[in-house]
């Protein structure tokens, strides 16, 4: 019989499968290029040239074997090697090509990560507000979702609601940092403070408490902003990582799990994710792709048009004096909604053609999102309709 | 915590694993051309030129944006609509794009199938000899695997047993033709013995008994052998698919559900996949590699190169008088190994530098598997070196 869990998923009212559907219904109306959206982290960027050049070079001078058979069960050793090299030389880290295990995006590498140091019933502690994919992941896992109220002040960690989140079966802290929804990125003083109270919940309960850190937007970083390495804080940390954001190639579903070699595990955790993989079906990320990002592992898309964007919103933001915490890197802003309810405000937005997410499913309530992952012109025509939609709807 | 139950599989003794270490550690000390391996069901041929040419095109003519950004939840719409159109054209199916969901190679679609049509504690009835695989996908949907003993006569299904092996519990069907690793194809007139019987169990339980039909050689059939396409003979059938085999991409991990349109629950199980996939983080295949796939989606590597393999290693079983069933297609032969244990048998085989697979991992004792998915001329010095072997052991 239809596995009922799943049927029902397929009830749920999803406010941003709504609004995309309005966007692009009224898209085929009035032109796409006259609806203001952004509710999707798709980036808008082109890949770097020598991804591309890469790839082509590969389909042409190798052997089809070679370049499209089966890779090992633990993924293909040069990006292995490649990546654990990337790590080592940017964040003074010792990986070695054993700690890294490549997955299909950062969606892949927390799946994986959370099955590995957790068992059914365990409970995974994530921090408002969050990447609402997490609530899958977690639960796929057979593991309880606990959420820790958002700081809105800073949208850094609320540490006192965070201590009193830790129990008995607390198996990982689950961190995104720089953060879908807020943009932000937390600070050297949060992530010290931070491994201070897992050290101590973590001696407190008896035993390690993970932390799974989830940075697909690691490599955009706004100027000025500090990025610490998140592993650096704290050893038992898996940090999941994507190619998605920094090349603009999430399509191609390539990332990875880097378990710190300090990690309690360490030795244990990249083939246990392999044990994983077989039960998930999920074997492994496309071969090719591994193989031409190897190549390439440092380099990055244009990434600075996404500061421009920010900016542009931002001021916008300030002279509407609405309460926004400035973003330190990813595409994602998060300002405060200008009425309490954030579904209404975004609803009503919509009559604009400005498609703004709420903040509810990220776990916080009166926010919303906007992924400015668009063309700048398109931010600058949208600017004067959002202040349009503020001042007749709330002034 | 380590997860127990993972970290544990790592203890398991793997027997293919041994040999594949033995090999790999054999081939560096006297050449790995002189190692008659044939453990690993590696596709040995080259892509077809089509692929690489359509890949290199793509890269050339594409924004990157539109070749390598996200896909839609439920996949690639044109790679969707070339799958279905060539299904209906190949075997005067009526499927539609909206029955196909791409998966990570046919790992992905069997791990989506088996938890679309289940819930945990439910039964999932295998066919020995099975792919050893199925264990895992099973497991892994929280399910029970339930063997049926093998007609070790002529490897179709023991129907006396299968009726036995029906339960209130039991959810679906899984079987696996041409097989891994028997090497045959299910006759029309198993397939429409297994349709009645489906019918009459899903009657006897009031539910309906689902069909999962893996089939990843379903284009490597060899001459003058008729194969059915499972899915015309009954209509409550998920069928998976994989371009590894086909296209000899197995690293580029693509493949298919095809959901029959007449199933119970066919408007609901591609979306039920999708949310499915959210839970284990797999989140769609490669996106240029469904893009290019979908250009070419009936093309083919040069097959035939199988079947010579097959009859070079058919006709030296014949003349040492060893009983195998000869396979219809695949580039497997599962022949009865020359003692009754048959990982003593692969063992002694190794002094030859001769890798056979024992079939106790397929759920049966006694048979060896052979994957000749090699060089003919590697399979031609192999001969010799063969009949040696058993002639000195066991004549």
């Amino acid at each position: 019989m239809l596995n009922e869990t799943y049927r029902e998923m397929l009830q749920h009212k999803n406010v941003i499968r709504e609004l995309s559907e309005f966007a692009t219904a009224r898209g085929k109306e009035i032109g796409y290029e006259n609806v203001f959206d952004f509710s999707l982290g798709n980036p808008s960027l082109e890949a770097p040239a020598s991804f591309t050049e890469k790839m082509t070079e590969l389909l042409r001078t190798k052997n089809t074997m070679t370049l499209h058979g089966y890779t090992p069960t633990l993924g293909n050793p040069r990006f292995k090697e490649a990546a654990a090299e990337s790590l080592n030389k940017r964040y003074g880290m010792h990986y070695t090509a054993q700690h890294i295990f490549p997955t299909t995006g950062a969606a892949g590498a927390v799946a994986h990560s959370v099955r590995a140091i957790s068992k059914p019933g365990d409970e995974v502690i994530v921090i408002a507000p969050y990447f609402s994919e997490y609530t899958p992941y977690v639960e796929g896992a057979g593991c309880v979702k606990k959420v820790v109220p958002a700081d809105t002040e800073a949208f850094q960690i609320n540490f006192e609601e965070l201590e009193k989140t830790f129990s008995e079966k607390t198996a990982a802290v689950l961190i995104n940092t720089p953060n879908n929804p807020s943009g932000v990125v937390y600070t050297s003083e949060t992530l010290t403070q931070l491994a201070d109270m897992l050290h101590k919940q973590s001696e407190r309960f008896g035993h390690v408490i993970y932390l799974i850190t989830d940075e697909p937007y690691r490599d955009i970083i706004f100027e000025g902003v500090e990025s610490p390495y998140v592993s650096s804080f704290y050893p038992h940390t898996l940090s999941c990582y994507s190619f998605a954001k920094s090349m603009s190639i999430p399509g191609e579903r390539l990332g990875y799990v880097a378990v710190h070699p300090d990690c309690e595990g360490a030795d244990v955790i990249v083939p246990m994710c392999g044990q994983i993989s077989r039960g998930l079906g999920h074997n492994c990320p496309p071969s090719v792709i591994m193989q031409a990002v190897a190549e390439v592992i440092d380099d990055v898309s244009d990434l600075s048009v996404y500061e421009t964007n920010m900016n542009l919103i931002y001021e916008t933001l300030r002279e509407l004096d609405m309460p926004c915490v400035k973003p330190g890197g990813t595409f994602y802003i998060f300002p405060k909604a200008a009425e309490e309810d954030a579904v209404a405000f975004c609803k009503k937005a919509t009559a604009y053609d400005l498609i703004l997410v709420p903040s509810d499913g990220f776990g916080v309530k009166g926010f919303f999102r906007m992924a400015y992952c668009v063309d700048t012109e398109k931010v600058k025509r949208a600017m004067p309709r959002f202040k349009q939609f503020i001042t007749e709807t709330y002034r």
